[in-house]
């Protein structure tokens, strides 16, 4: 049986884009199969103590940090644009992303949204930006507003964010092989490794 | 002219030896010589606001750093015990660093140290253990010990340290390439990337 690899992320990562970006060519590798698990990122802060590493208090580290995001960048060869209205509030987004998987525009509805966050600078917290990229994308941007709404899609993503934190996770991007927890594009070469069986287990 | 890669470095950091074992392979890789610069990274962190990660207040992100530190230990398949008597104070030892470079022993030193303190666990802290380790290296123990004493050995440690400081280190492993900063052994991909002119430079 093929692995699974669950995959918890909040389209205002930087790190969850270049992570999605890299899942292709760890599923291709690996022949797992990627669950996309959307979370508040926020919320997962919140729950446990956390902190965006824009909030980081040692300011070379800080200063580090916004290098070398530009530096992963490059090495991977991503389309990249550090978005200027930074950092956005993504609860909307993230309860479209569990809507969007209910009702089978997922497909559509992830690459859109992470290459306008990404790659096109748009405001995604402003309503009416983000109806104009969904809408350009092909969705019924007044569907998903709808949904977004609903009592059992902001349930789902409150779930999907508590269980987040219940099983070990801390930020974002967070994936899990069974019980193990791997956090970072930077580690992904790591979860490789353990599918492949050449590292031991570490739960 | 190949190019020259500065590594700050302490002792008492698991990943700091981590990087010391993938340092030849980088060197292969790229031409580039390699400079170690023994530092005190108990002095960096006091000097730019930074703390070990052991005492990260998130505990499941304190959680993922001891168990990833097993999973990065077994994908480069390195020789590797948590040290029991960790964290040690290293300031003899850095000290030491220091002038066994002065007085050309240094390559006995360092990996005898290394080796001491991450595969052999023993407590580099305590004089005797360390002088025992030194002697069973074939090094002068007691000449040593009185070279960590002179005033120019200290002093060249502070200022190591201050220099690292300066140009912007917070944490350790360290890496400069001119003034360009890289920090873990998990970002020496991005070395060797940028070395190999496949970055652009981010000063």
């Amino acid at each position: 049986m093929p692995a699974t690899i669950e995959f918890f992320y909040d389209y205002g990562s930087p790190y969850a884009y270049i992570a999605d970006w890299l899942l292709p060519g760890l599923r291709e590798r690996t022949g797992a199969e990627i669950r996309h698990r959307p979370m508040l990122l926020g919320g997962l802060f919140k729950a446990t103590g956390n902190a965006s590493p824009i909030t980081e208090s040692c300011a070379p580290k800080r200063a580090y940090f916004s290098k070398t995001l530009q530096r992963w960048v490059a090495f991977h060869g991503l389309p990249f644009r550090m978005n200027p209205s930074f950092p956005i509030n993504t609860i909307t987004l993230m309860r479209m992303a569990v809507a969007a998987q209910r009702d089978g525009v997922f497909a559509t509805y992830h690459p859109a949204v992470f290459k306008a966050m990404w790659v096109d600078g748009v405001d995604m917290g402003d309503p009416a930006e983000l109806a104009r990229v969904l809408t350009a994308a092909g969705l019924d941007a007044a569907a998903l507003a709808a949904a977004a709404g609903e009592e059992e899609v902001k349930a789902g993503l409150k779930a999907a964010t508590e269980e987040a934190a219940r099983r070990g996770a801390f930020g974002a991007p967070t994936f899990f092989v069974g019980d193990e927890i791997f956090w970072g594009h930077d580690h992904m070469g790591l979860i490789e490794a353990r599918i492949a069986g050449r590292l031991p287990a570490v739960a």
